[in-house]
């Protein structure tokens, strides 16, 4: 094993597979580097802390999702290995590690759950993943059939990796009576305090089994052996051989060795999750592990998501998009509304928006949402960045730099739930000794009082565009965007307040906004758009003397929407924008992208250009984009903006995205001039406001389905290559079922008979109306 | 590529590698998960913040270096794919990523480089990497070679992966004006301020080729496509496609074509490393991108480590110990000594031992390292929990947590200094305004000081044990090790006192340490040893009535040093740890190990059973034991436990260590009982105090060359089995030839002549003196 020892300053080893982590190393005064046998190597250096040149392939940090991450073999995954006992051949379901050429590949993403079919080897491997309700855990139905027709001995090996659970304590081993492998952590803390915060943390992780397997292995080292992911060594063997792992890497394999009789089937229930103790884990397999327990948590859950189906069913020429959104968008807008991310503290703008969606299909959590919000309210009218949802929550990451834009979202998002509901009683709802009408216009007074000798709005370390934090982070910069979007903010609440019998705030208001508006025109107009903002060094940016970041689209779109556009300057600001912002794959959020650093600009010029905030297709802007184009009545502009967030229908764009179309991502990736390779590519991440706009946008742009303090606006807005659209909307109880066909003359008829303001009032809940529109 | 949709409710996709990334969601109130169709996933539950129960399978944070990591295939590493194109054959150099079974394989651990060569296809690869001595940076040497007698065509391609940079910006590409692949990243950060830290970051990592390579690619995802690192896709085509990485995970990989006549050889040699922009890898590249330069790194980087090749040669019966103790851990004390564990903040006690073995290398740099220590003491004579290396560094992760034993490794290092330097005039250095021995009895008066009224010292959140943070956190509980140890500290620092002419604080620390040794009996002593500790309720623990962590090592070692200690009590205290701590690969720290939380004790009963602190044979321990063992006078005991620091020499025993001789680890996992598979396995982590004790009980303990304020004490201790041993010692500039063996009596002889008291005084620099010892 060890070859001839030179008794000198060397030591040699003749074989990398007998002592695989032996390494070597070597240091300097600055780095430190660590060479394994075989090739592996640690290596840091100093500068002055620690850092690495060489990394590994995922982001190193527990933290926020990732769009865009990184798949690697040894990724965390679900795999089931199918190994044919006759004659030795393997693969793996649904593809990975072994990645064979399969004869059949199906990969079904359903509305609640994911499926695979996998066919090869005369065999067919059936996966469905599962979740319940309102406990953490996975539940995966396998079924294995024999489609050669002869009699079949097959070995079938559940694999989930389990990964490196925390150094401070990680083991798995089998228990005989739990019936799974149960791997076991302590979170690792330093400080005495975090002890006692961590001591309710679901430590371990389970794998449960319905059918007692025939072997097991919970050492992912053990498992692979010298073969690799895609050839295990233990799979070498006539079965696996029961080891446990002790500060080892976890990994859940089970093995099934059974003999399928021609054509038969057999079927596997697993249970896949996290749990406090052993007791947990019990209960856990009690209430799911069985083919009833399935079955009632497949209709819970449906049911569950179901309840989230949205307000809106549509029919047009365009039947991708229509499936679209009668059954994917509500999907993502009840996800963010329901869930919040999935994150304690959730920035305030998101959690604003996120719940404006829900006001198209759980008003009432929209409307908690807002007492919620406004419950933390700081005392100067400001908002913090972040709202607390839950004992205990802290302001972390992004929260703990401010920004200004916040107030704005609180109009917007009472203005959607008002339109929806009408239910102006929550005005006077009372939170911490203020009514809710109140709260809303001590937020305005601190956007009014939060701006320049200009009537320009600061800045601070940001606005929506949270890593544009060096504009203002002196206190002088302010924000473009930010001064249209307090207007506009202001506009809807006077709009509200004159709803609302509050006219003297309804004056006040819009008096205000008119001067934000002006302050823009003076300040921020640069002949065929409106500036992104000025520095803290009284640099003007996002104009056409900038070379890369010469046109935002923000501002564009919330300047239309404030008034502070003049027709006129809309006419300038649509041709820039179809000249420098459209792109393929959607509206670019700024363009040219910025190709380095601008520390006047700050983060949002270090991200890759081409990705996220920096030149891509992001989204959200464009949805913003889509609200403001309904607004103004560019029907065309609109759709095609909106259209170009869902990918497809074309094979072409499905490959460019690289993303079904079961949701809409935060971004697409821009730069089409500098990188056209990938341009167009999908975040793949499902997190993004824009589903809450884009589904607003449909309802009562392209459908013209607008709620008004007095009842139905109906204005549907089609594209002009469209000649008809059905849809039925529900709306304050009542039914509506909208047709609407081009006829050369335009018109409304309700239950037949004309509607000439297009507004339906009186609505009775639990009626039907129908609306019959002709377009010219 | 998509199968036909169906309108419904569910995507269907059939085929797995044309979107690779394609992926469903789920989601319920409390987690949600994405999984790909490929099989990879990615979830999180929250309670209340989102967490995981399926890992990456590397630890996810930039921390500390950790022990025993695990590998897996896209793991950082360096390798040379070598392809022949005549038959399409591949393999890999040294091992990974293809895992070949080579014809021959040979990996060299040196102490000025690392070295490998493999054998297959009747090639020959040489891969050698070398590091300069102040820049970061890699020398790597490639040389392949052609063993058949035939013309071989031939690719050879590097392939170095650099991985998941950052998230804010991420590319890499082939830049001709530079000659390699540039990768270039944004270290990430959320506050302004963190933007002006990071401007200094050397956030590119570059690969440069000393010979223009004929092809490249620097996508990770490109490179390896749907075969997998063990058969990478892009080497299936006739060459690398040129590709860059735009947001996409890095890699360096070159490709050579190349005929290599019968015997032929051809050399490479590449750079990679990191760099602050463009003009720096130029440099790098003009600095040592050549033979010449290869070659004037390689003699400089060896002058640099022998320049740290210690005070002793010996030669014993032990060959193997001897290579060991010649070349490798004076060359792992040096490592210590000249970077501090790559921190900018080492723990005190860390910082102060990792000096003291210095004092054997470079007794300069232990001087400056303890004036460096003290100008951070504190007012009231406490040390801080770390020592600031640098401008700007800030005590971080266990350095926040409060420790009460640092002041305590200031006289153990000045005494080993002083022993090997006697450079009293050290004691009047000014710093502050407080000489150093003013300093140390500062400290001393604050160990004094802070204990209870039973005169035992308190421990708070950790003593020596930092993970022991639970003992005392409510500020009651005691450390029996700290006693006992203050009570060593202070009789240290008595006899250095009394050879500085400076009775009065030589009397009060003698007797202070008195104090100490007779709490220690009265409250501590079990019978038949010392309690570790008594918890802030006033629970005595490691004692035996205890199940799990019923006796620790430290206490009975420094018990011993310190006095507190009889003859009568010693021998019952081995008796004990033979009896109860003994394992075949070391002493254990502590045993039995806990196997669950135990909320008196804290942090060390929730690692790991088997590992690190929870019962593992831990070496600092160890080493304490064997210092006090040679302080006794028990020989056999003390090589036993010293011996069993270093791998083999049995093949079996580094089979189950796996670990090459080249540095003592810091644990060898214990739980022998428990979990005999791993018990004994190293942690391959080098960062060690253990090193300098072990270097010193070898000089001072073994071959008896012990530093005294007159002279050189000669009182070598060789174990039973052992008839002679010659070592070479370099002392206060003067040689020492010594030759000890067993003649039936005891006499020390100095240049021939008699040394009744075993003493050699008068030490003139630059001479050379010869020591006969016999042994009875």
């Amino acid at each position: 094993m060890l070859g001839p020892i030179d008794h000198g300053e060397r030591y040699e080893l003749t074989n990398p597979t007998a002592l695989p982590q032996a390494a070597g190393f070597l240091w300097n005064r600055r780095m430190m580097i660590q060479v394994t046998c075989r090739g592996y190597a640690t290596a840091q250096f100093m500068q002055p802390e620690p850092a690495k040149y060489a990394h590994a392939p995922n982001l190193e940090a527990k933290t926020f999702m990732q769009p865009e991450q990184a798949y690697y073999a040894h990724h965390p995954g679900r795999f089931v290995y199918v190994k044919d006992e006759d004659t030795g051949e393997l693969f793996s379901a649904p593809y990975e590690p072994v990645r064979a050429t399969v004869d059949a590949f199906q990969f079904r993403v359903g509305r609640h759950d994911l499926g695979w079919t996998v066919e090869h080897l005369g065999l067919r491997v059936e996966m469905v993943l599962g979740l319940p309700t309102d406990d953490v855990a996975e539940l995966w139905e396998l079924r294995v059939s024999d489609m050669s027709g002869r009699t079949r001995r097959i070995s079938l090996v559940p694999y989930f990796p389990i990964g490196y659970m925390s150094w401070m304590n990680q083991s798995a081993e089998w228990r005989s009576d739990l019936g799974g492998v149960v791997a076991s952590s302590v979170t690792p803390y330093q400080k005495v305090a975090d002890h006692f915060k961590n001591l309710h943390l679901k430590d371990k992780t389970y794998f449960l089994c319905e059918r007692q397997p025939d072997a097991w292995e919970a050492s992912q080292t053990a498992f692979e052996g010298e073969g690799g992911l895609h050839k295990p060594s233990a799979l070498q063997a006539e079965q696996l051989s029961g080891g446990d792992a002790r500060y080892e890497t976890p990994a859940a394999c089970v093995q099934y060795r059974l003999a399928l009789q021609p054509g038969g089937t057999e079927t596997y229930r697993f249970l896949f999750g996290p749990a406090l103790d052993e007791a947990e884990i019990a209960q856990m397999r009690a209430a799911y592990l069985s083919e009833a327990g399935f079955a009632r948590t497949r209709e819970a859950y449906a049911r569950y998501v179901d309840g989230g189906s949205g307000c809106l069913r549509i029919q047009t020429p365009d039947a991708e998009f229509d499936n679209f959104i009668n059954h994917w968008l509500p999907r993502q807008v009840f996800y963010h509304g329901d869930v919040n991310r999935l994150s304690t503290d959730p920035q305030t703008r998101n959690y604003l928006q996120d719940n404006l969606g829900m006001a198209y299909i759980a008003p009432a959590v929209t409307r908690g949402a807002l007492l919620h919000a406004l419950g933390q309210q700081h005392a100067n009218g400001s908002m913090p960045d972040g709202i607390l949802l839950v004992e205990g929550a802290e302001l972390k990451y992004i929260n703990q730099v401010p920004h200004t834009d916040h107030c704005v979202w609180l109009p917007v998002c009472l203005r959607a739930y008002l339109d929806e509901t009408a239910d102006f009683a929550l005005l006077n709802v009372v939170v911490n000794g203020l009514t809710v009408a109140e709260r809303l216009d001590a937020a305005m007074a601190w956007l009014q009082k939060d701006r320049d000798t200009r009537c320009l709005s600061f800045i601070a370390q940001g606005d929506w565009c949270d890593p544009m934090n060096m504009v203002g982070y002196k206190g002088r910069g302010v924000s473009g965007w930010l001064t249209v979007a307090a207007a506009y903010a202001m506009r809807l609440w006077s709009g509200m307040c004159a709803d609302a019998a509050r006219p003297v705030q309804a004056e006040r208001w819009q008096a205000t906004a008119d001067e934000l508006n002006a302050a823009a025109n003076r300040h921020l107009w640069d002949g065929d758009w409106f500036a992104r903002g000025i520095t803290d060094d009284d640099v003007v940016f996002g104009v056409s003397a900038d070379t890369e970041g010469r046109i935002y689209l923000n501002p564009q779109s919330w300047a239309m929407l404030s008034g502070a556009a003049s027709a006129e300057q809309r006419i300038k600001m649509l041709a820039a924008i179809d000249a420098q912002l459209e792109t393929p794959h959607g509206v670019a959020m700024f363009n040219p992208p910025y190709s380095g650093m601008r520390d006047d600009v700050g983060r949002v010029t270090q991200k890759h250009p081409g990705s996220a905030e920096n030149g891509a297709v992001y989204n959200h802007a464009a949805s913003f984009y889509v609200h403001a184009l309904y607004d103004a009545g560019e029907a065309d502009r609109a759709f095609s903006a909106l259209r170009r967030m869902i990918p497809g229908p074309d094979a072409a764009d499905y490959l460019q995205r690289g993303q079904l179309p079961v949701f809409i991502p935060n971004y697409y990736r821009g730069a089409h001039q500098q990188y056209p390779r990938t341009a167009g590519r999908s975040s793949q991440l499902f997190n993004t406001g824009t589903a809450a706009w884009a589904y607003r946008s449909v309802i009562e742009g392209l459908c013209g389905l607008r709620g008004e303090a007095q009842g139905l606006r109906v204005q549907p807005q089609l594209p002009s290559g469209w000649s008809e659209l059905s849809a039925e909307r529900e709306f304050r109880g009542a039914r509506f079922h909208l047709h609407v066909r081009r006829s050369g003359q335009h018109r409304v008829l309700l239950d037949g008979e004309p509607l000439p303001d297009g507004l339906v009032r009186g609505i009775q809940p639990g009626r039907d109306y129908r609306l019959d529109v002709e377009l010219a």
